[in-house]
């Protein structure tokens, strides 16, 4: 087509598209299209207001590596992972909710045993986390995948420091026969996202601040369940209120109970104040002969729109 | 905010800016918000979904690089670019239509005399451009500041060649007295915007070829007069019905002539083929006491925004 103009450009750029063989892939870039134009007419985006959106993106694509996802960061911040995980995460009352997936999570962390310190030498107070994985009968879940990652006293998780040698803070375990796992680790705080980047200057032009109240992350997995991908909160956390990714699920929140030098729950004498949190992890049941819906890098239906998208 | 859901994010995430002291932007990204969060409820979009858009536009970022915008390419073949173009170049009939700015312009391109040759070597069957500046009124246009850019008869521009030493098929000239120019190039060919990256693969993906018709760019500037950003079409091309960026008006076709070897325009005896072309460019008096909503890289309207977005 030629001559299109601002009325029926939209109608033709679907046009354009009209034989994708990906049905999805077709419908959700029918949408983008749609908001796309929608947005630009609704704030009668300038020329330079254009340029400036690609020079911003741009600089999110140049930050951004095996080490910092900024987009990520963006899509957080912006309410975005957080309504996808809404989104997809319906589940039966009594199940632990599940809360954003975050930027800082690694594949492969190290494998511990129940008791292990994951801190593995990070900095902070140390944290001794018991807890338990069920099902919504109450039934223990044995065996069950976890994996844990949290940041260090100074705000920091391990991939964010330059040229850091091993994982620390992070780890995965499996939940005993009675469902139930134990570990050492650091007593988490709260932090800022970073916000040396684009879009930490985004939140600053926008006078929004970049805290995330103090939380440990986990992805739990067992056959016969749905994955679940959340965190556990610390009560009385200045930033619950605030979250600067939307993440924070009253049910999600735990007291964190702070403890003088001493005996620690695992019989070893502590010579600092530390702390201990208990949380009960309830699974949802696994939906059959349902396609999972789960969390990235990991599921197959991811292959439904990359066969197309990407070319690996 | 805690327990944010489906339902309430997007109100949520509004308010987290309401505080933001720079109206345009607050407007800008309240309305960003609004058409991502529709977006993802629209295609109910799944986590995986998600990742793969981010994996996506990081794809997108780290093939940009100061040669190549692949973000622009983004733009232009989701028809936003020619949206922009569109929205903000309401002209009086009679003036000669906008199109879109694309990816390869560079700026400070070799100041030329007119009848000099702005191929510098680029490869192609000579092309001889004459042409007018003038106003609505047919006035003259003297002294008019033109660009000119385009793709060799490989439908490459300089830019796109690895180690590119020179620059080839771009320039800049002034108009004369009576506004009119001329200079020699070479004759401009049909191509693909470059399909080896992202962009290339979502139009795959797509069912969409990535063809746009022969044409030559063009931004003219003159004091009391909008600037011009436009392209001139060849006659008869077989992608102006399907140009895969949306930026051709019928009003910026023109014959380019194909002429046997022999006494080129400028006297001289040429042994090749050779093609000419003519086309009046008619200006829109520039607004007065209204900011100029001009092309990237120039206004300083750009600072509106760009002051709270950007660090530089």
């Amino acid at each position: 087509m030629r001559n299109v103009d601002e009325d029926t450009i939209t109608r033709i750029a679907l046009a354009y598209h009209e034989g994708a063989n990906n049905p999805r892939l077709k419908r959700i870039m029918t949408s983008v299209i749609q908001h796309l134009h929608a947005f630009a007419r609704d704030v009668e985006l300038t020329e330079d207001e254009l340029y400036q959106g690609i020079q911003f993106l741009t600089d999110v694509g140049h930050i951004t590596d095996d080490k910092r996802q900024e987009f990520v960061l963006l899509s957080d911040t912006l309410g975005l992972s957080m309504l996808v995980t809404a989104l997809n995460n319906h589940k039966p009352a009594g199940c632990t909710e599940a809360t954003v997936f975050g930027p800082f999570f690694v594949a492969n962390s190290p494998e511990y045993e129940n008791g292990d310190d994951v801190a593995n030498g990070a900095k902070g107070e140390p944290c001794f986390v018991t807890g338990r994985v069920t099902g919504l009968a109450g039934e223990p879940v044995p065996h069950a995948r976890i994996e844990v990652w949290q940041a260090d006293s100074d705000g920091f998780y391990d991939v964010q420091y330059a040229g850091a040698p091993a994982s620390q803070g992070r780890g995965t375990l499996r939940s005993l026969e009675d469902g139930s796992f134990h570990f050492r680790s650091i007593t988490a705080e709260s932090y800022p996202i970073p916000y040396d980047g684009p879009v930490g200057r985004m939140l600053t032009a926008l006078g929004r601040h970049p805290w995330r109240p103090a939380h440990l992350h986990f992805m739990i997995e067992a056959p016969g369940y749905e994955r679940l991908i959340t965190h556990v909160f610390r009560a009385g956390d200045e930033y619950l209120d605030s979250d600067a990714v939307f993440g924070v699920r009253s049910s999600l929140i735990t007291d964190w109970k702070r403890h003088e030098p001493g005996k620690a729950p695992d019989g070893t004498s502590i010579g600092t104040p530390f702390s201990t949190l208990d949380f009960t992890f309830v699974l949802n049941r696994a939906k059959t002969g349902v396609a999972r819906r789960g969390a990235p890098g990991r599921s197959s239906e991811r292959r439904s729109i990359a066969g197309n998208w990407r070319i690996d």
